[in-house]
């Protein structure tokens, strides 16, 4: 199978970190979104979308999605579950990450990070800190009580909200408040098979 | 089991949806978002992301995020699908609604419909248009192809973005010129358990 990926996107790193931590072979084709790789026909005829990260199955079909290719990929693993309920609150985290963290998390760190923080869009990056900032309340609650999103063990529900948590100090949030996101960032640090960003 | 939701929104009303076509009892609570009721903290133990919908089951557990409210419903029924490539694509336009189309068409239609289209959220409302006709430009060309969105058949997929698809209008998107998502509109309408938004 086949990846196209940023390596410095959260959302392309997530599915790095899930194949490392499953050992699945692939091959990494890097994609330069700002040199508008997302957007060629080719690229468009695989998601017309035109979004990375996308998986190319060996038969040609594609997902994209990052989160619905780490369902994909972990489907029939050690990692899967058969439960409804506990399928279900691994799902609602990742709605949760796309809806209510990532279009402030990762679009704060977007405009520090990538764009150097333009005077004009300085408004904007202010504008994400509150709607961060509740987000990691979120995930600081539920981590409190349990060591892993969706109870005591990793799921994918946690791939998908490392992504950008534990760069979320590149977007300007301060996570010395969230003691218990900071012990969770340290337990998938310490998986065997982790896999840093870049 | 319980529904917590505002009939009006198209997040809420998904679920309406699909509990009439697997003819699910439950029981409805109209929540009032404007007059706070999803801000109390009796509620906010149930969700603490303070969002409706939220489905409570007889045990008191909970589970919020309408799409994966709708993948727990749906599991063990006829609509489910075993299929793991299959089970992924529905996945894949359930994160896009969220990601692609939501944000845009229900946030247009809010500003329009329930805001009353103030002068102060004119440009906002300006903004998602761009955004919004992408997301029905992706639907169009799935939906030119296959009667549904994951293929040949209903899925939940289609019912995620029927939501907020068939109110477009009302967000200021004019559907005329997508002739496949009209015919998808009138194919997911005449289902025999179809009910209406309100
Ligand atoms: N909801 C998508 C978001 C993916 C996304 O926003 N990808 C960005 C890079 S992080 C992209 O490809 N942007 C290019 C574009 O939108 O043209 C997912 O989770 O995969
Ligand atoms: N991603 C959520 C979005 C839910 C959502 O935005 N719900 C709105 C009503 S449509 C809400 O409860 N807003 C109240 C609030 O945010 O305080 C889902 O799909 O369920």
């Amino acid at each position: 199978m086949k990846i196209y990926g940023d390596i410095r996107s959260g959302n392309c790193y997530k599915i790095k970190l899930l194949a490392s931590i499953l050992d699945i072979d692939h091959e990494w084709i890097e994609v330069d979104i700002l040199a508008g790789e997302t957007q060629t026909s080719d690229f468009l005829q695989k998601n017309p979308n035109g979004k990375i990260p996308l998986l190319e199955l060996d038969d040609g079909r594609c997902i994209s999605e990052s989160n619905a290719i780490l369902n994909y990929l972990v489907s029939g693993s050690a990692l899967a579950t058969e439960d409804a309920f506990a399928n279900a609150k691994i799902l609602q985290w990742q709605f949760f990450e796309q809806y209510s963290h990532e279009p402030y998390i990762a679009v704060a760190r977007f405009i520090a990070k990538y764009l150097g923080m333009p005077e004009e869009r300085k408004a904007e990056f202010e504008s994400k800190q509150a709607d961060g900032h509740k987000a990691l309340k979120v995930m600081e609650e539920q981590l409190a009580a349990t060591d892993y999103l969706a109870g005591d063990a990793l799921s994918i529900a946690d791939i998908s909200l490392y992504g950008y948590t534990h760069v979320a100090d590149e977007g300007g949030f301060d996570l010395s408040g969230y003691p218990a996101i900071l012990r969770w960032i340290d337990r998938i640090q310490s998986h065997p098979n982790y896999v840093a960003m870049v």
